[in-house]
């Protein structure tokens, strides 16, 4: 017999200050963003054409912010989250140096909180994890919290430690490339008239498009980011589990969600944070995504001209069209049809000279 | 409330000699010629092997001609089609430059023809459409006509102009790269031994194999031509419709029509020109497509002696082989089971010396 | 009418020492180590990263031993296995150069043995099959025999030649990239603690992980190979068939098998050879595939003191996980759930200095 398969981390492995250095270092390429074009059908030009990338001051196009989050973030399941029961959310989610086809990704962790469930059985875990590129750049920074189980229940209970977790991030921190510059952009090629200033806090938008999950597609995707998570591939498994379902990752929405927020938002070339998210109910292959937004807030950001950032929150919805904005209602319970309430913030062309 | 979410234009707001300059430029990649391989499982020499395209003068394996079609066409969609009733045809597509992995396609269109149908609800609009490289070469030409809906009915209808098209495009048009040479053309790697000289006008060809499509595969291939007609992707909204189903994309037929025909057309190297083509019946995921062909014609062409044209039909059928060449019967009635009649010029060595 | 179409040997049709010369060169691209990824979610190190593998000496990631594989072996079956009944084995299956994206690979076969069924309806033929890279230099060699429908069932049988074939390859033999240097080989990158000097002869290691397969991913795959097999693609064809469904192809359960075995065998970073295989029990679209490995022998490799071989026995299951080692039962009788039995030898970083 042997012991030789990885178990991941239970609960009271985890200790305040502790890193992890995370397997398996990947090198981005032209084929992940092609895969990542079939998955979701994204459109926004910054990332689809090197010469609108070129024309914006860039070397190339850049990779899809979120194909980059997916890939860091896969490299931290079989340490962070294997016997998790839950993701219960992120924070302070900052882009930092773009990423090209051909830069190698590989990311470490810091256990920066933890804190034991009172019913001894689980603890919640929160770590900060960057991705670094094949030069040291720091490509993303984040924090998660998970709920992880306990294997030894007599384990005795760590000091609490919560860490203190900005709501938003604030433009005044974030990194936006040097060479970038939209003083040129061309909203024809972009895709849309809107820039920075036609938007207004509080406006929503209906994204109007669906999109239908296929489980090739969402198991494609979750094994392109090397994520390992059990739920997502193993029907076998699953039949046995409440939902008798393989569960789709909540990133797969994400980027779904993204995708469709072009019809609307087609100028917003550039996530610049991710400020928290929630999956508010678990998605399935059969479903239709559909999306909406809000202009939560609006800045301009230090030293550019060129640019504005929109504070987005962009909720998505299985089989239910978003023309009616569906959110919570007055006793603050959710529409059941909601899947994803994601709050972060994008970058547009100023277009108002 | 917003209005910033793209409707699309309706029959009224195209006119005669109108430009539209369509949205997201696109670098074609190695990961979108390994994709359509994935998709299609296209085997012509020349596009899968870099060295194979060197040894006929070409400076790499060029992308798939139906490839460069699909992501050129797809930019129209959301100014052209949005609101089309039917896709009627096509006419006079020429392929021109060669398309090389790291070019970067956009397309412009020209409305060239307006027909307002007689109750007053629909009409045709024609427009020639050409998709540029970025260094400004024209990499395809070709005109499309789409009946398209009036948003309001009582718009007054337009003057009608009906372009003049040609029936096929001629050889003497064709636009073969300077640097092709057929003249050391390796047939064993072709896959075929039979060249231009071997083929006869009125011979048909049974391409034997069926190919399944599954919804994955018809949307990932969609998606990855950044093609956004909603009735491919939205099940839910599908669902309310006459066949209940998603509508698989009438390019994703053409090619895998293309591919299968590989088997009697092996050495059938380059798509010149499509004459003209129908659609003519809905094809659903769970379809197996088979397709036969017809050689209509054969032409040298001017300047050339290492290669020829054969001017191709190939139809395509839903689960029904084609050893008895279903086509018309003698009534003119289509056999229900075709799903695409395709007219277009393939170029092919001339192998006897 | 035409007799353009390709339709393969039959068993009469083939004689000792037969060379044949495979159709379509293909060049690996980047693209297809992505697609390879996101359709089996291998981890190993060595070829996930250009970092990573530069640090083992080497100039790049090189391309997965299997996609090679796959890819050699698919442009054989239109020569080879068209008309095949079943594929009985392979043997010396040895990985030669190493492949990086832009090598370009075609295929050569000679036919090694031949055997006539008893029935005269059928026969076995023997090939071995070496892949070549665009310089020359061979990047796999291995042989492959196959039952062959005889066509003309009055056909004399040829005499009988049975090749002399290894029960394994040894070591000695194993063909390792000289700039390949694992003395420096990073264990946490690599995603395991073990390295050659910690796994013993006869231990078992259960993978835990289970994958479920869909029809869209298994017919991506195979078309990624350019492998032309029916029983793959055709379910109107197939329906009739006595399975009633599709078949997968084994060579997308082996990849399946290797990308599992991470879990347990994560520093494994090469396939050196196979021993032999084989495919035990037909798999079909929604099988979940599980597997485990025992440790058949180790082997130190001339030469080289970073480095040792281990000959790994892995079996994939349907539906039924392998904690408990679905293997023969005392009379020899398989397991039901096992579908592949594979015997090959991997290479392993020696960790202990």
């Amino acid at each position: 017999m042997s012991n030789k398969t990885i178990s991941g981390n239970y609960f009271e492995d985890f200790e305040i200050g502790q890193i992890l250095n995370h397997a398996t270092p990947r090198t981005i390429t032209e084929g992940d963003v092609s895969l990542y074009t079939a998955l979701y059908g994204s459109r926004f030009a910054l990332q689809s054409a090197d010469s609108f990338a070129i024309d914006c001051g860039l070397q190339a196009a850049p990779v899809d912010d979120l194909l980059v989050f997916h890939i860091v973030f896969g490299k931290t399941v079989p340490d962070v989250s294997l016997n998790a029961v839950a993701n219960l959310g992120y924070a302070n989610v900052q882009f930092v140096a773009p990423v090209y086809p051909g830069d190698t990704v590989m990311t470490q962790s810091e256990v920066i909180g933890l804190k034991e469930n009172s019913n001894g059985k689980t603890g919640v875990v929160y770590v900060r994890s960057v991705g670094v590129n094949q030069v040291g750049e720091i490509v993303l920074d984040y924090v998660r919290w998970v709920m992880v189980n306990k294997k030894d229940h007599d384990a005795p209970a760590p000091d609490t430690v919560i860490p203190d977790l900005p709501d938003r991030v604030d433009p005044s921190s974030f990194y936006i490339p040097d060479d970038l510059d939209f003083s040129g952009f061309d909203p024809v090629l972009g895709g849309s008239p809107h820039g920075y200033d036609n938007y207004e806090v509080g406006e929503k938008i209906d994204h109007v498009d669906g999109m239908t999950i296929e489980e090739a597609e969402h198991m494609m995707a979750t094994r392109l980011y090397q994520n390992t998570a059990k739920v997502h591939f193993n029907q076998h498994m699953m039949a046995g589990d409440r939902f008798g379902r393989r569960l789709i990752y909540g990133g797969h929405i994400i980027s779904l969600a993204r995708a469709l927020s072009f019809n609307g938002l087609g100028n917003a070339s550039l996530v610049a944070a991710i400020n928290g998210g929630s999956h508010t109910a678990p998605t399935f292959a059969g479903h239709t995504i559909y999306a909406w937004s809000e202009i939560l807030e609006k800045s301009g950001i230090p030293g550019r001209t060129d640019m504005g950032a929109l504070r987005v929150r962009t909720l998505a919805t299985k089989d239910q069209s978003c023309d009616a904005f569906p959110d919570k209602d007055d006793d603050g319970n959710r529409d059941p049809a909601v899947v994803l309430d994601l709050d972060y913030w994008v970058i547009l062309p100023k277009l108002e000279k």
